[in-house]
């Protein structure tokens, strides 16, 4: 932050304020003090006919690689509307959330990771601007190799496991490394 | 935003990007966009000998109402070492996460309530500067009347239907309005 978005000095102190314990970017002209927290990723694991609906990355991060439905949580819709959104987003498909599914804090990149279980609803899907392709794969069909981030990896899994004992349950977990 | 923090214009747009669908604070003169997206609230129900942690707010908004420890989790840390962060700054006291408990999504102000299941370590808590009173509840002792915000509330209530249950599980809820 090189200038006050509110009154457009350059005379920008990053300190403390009173009664706080973490540095912020602060001006001390308009007394404005900026926050910055972490951002909350949501996104679906889709099932169709008991197949995963994944797409493979149209744009960076992570190009070419392939992804559960997700992206960030935008102000003035829920969990779950913001996972149905960037579902029909990355893959011109409509989903219905069933549960929430996987939960990951990522402290290193101020971010939380929230995936649900959802149905498509049809079978309309294919690429979009964000998906070169999209696609419904069995489970022995996952291209492990080629996932493009840890989060969808391990929601993955976790599914895998779960579908084996016949019961899904809510999990939550640290990841600090990628 | 009335001046873009990187360049100091006050030429601000409020537009939808290329490749976008909402409206975004853009920089034309050096191509910034500025995102806003919705905040994460952690926060604690902490018990010590099956009595409930809480604490009166010493603080606006909802100053002298009781709530459970919670505040915005910060960049850098966990869900959990938010929840716990949140019960020391507000409580004075040191808590173990024992699970993630309760989620709401409020879309009406562009937050997520997250709160966990926690244990006090020891007997010491006491007011601070956010906190004008600290004190173990007795469920049949909560201020109904006197708490500060509906997910604190419903945080409560589930607990004492899953205590009756015996048997306590995630729960992810919207709420859309106070």
């Amino acid at each position: 932050m090189k200038y006050c978005s509110n009154c457009g000095t350059s005379n920008i102190e990053f300190k403390i304020p009173e009664h706080d314990n973490i540095k912020r970017y602060c001006c001390p002209e308009c007394d404005t003090i900026f926050y910055t927290n972490p951002n909350v990723v949501v996104g679906a694991l889709c099932l169709r006919d008991s197949k995963i609906l994944m797409a493979k990355r149209n744009i960076n991060p992570r190009k070419d690689l392939w992804t559960l439905p997700a992206g960030f949580m935008e102000n003035a819709e829920t969990l779950q509307e913001g996972a149905i959104r960037e579902t029909f987003e990355e893959t011109g498909s409509k989903a219905e959330v069933k549960m929430a599914y996987t939960m990951f804090s990522l402290p290193h990149i101020n971010q939380v990771h929230m995936f649900f279980l959802a149905d498509l609803l049809d079978d309309n899907y294919g690429p979009t601007f964000e998906s070169s392709e999209v696609r419904l794969f069995e489970i022995d069909e996952i291209l492990w190799d080629e996932i493009a981030f840890p989060t969808v990896e391990k929601t993955l899994k976790y599914y895998i496991e779960d579908l084996k004992e016949g019961s899904f349950s809510f999990r939550e977990k640290d990841i600090k490394l990628w």
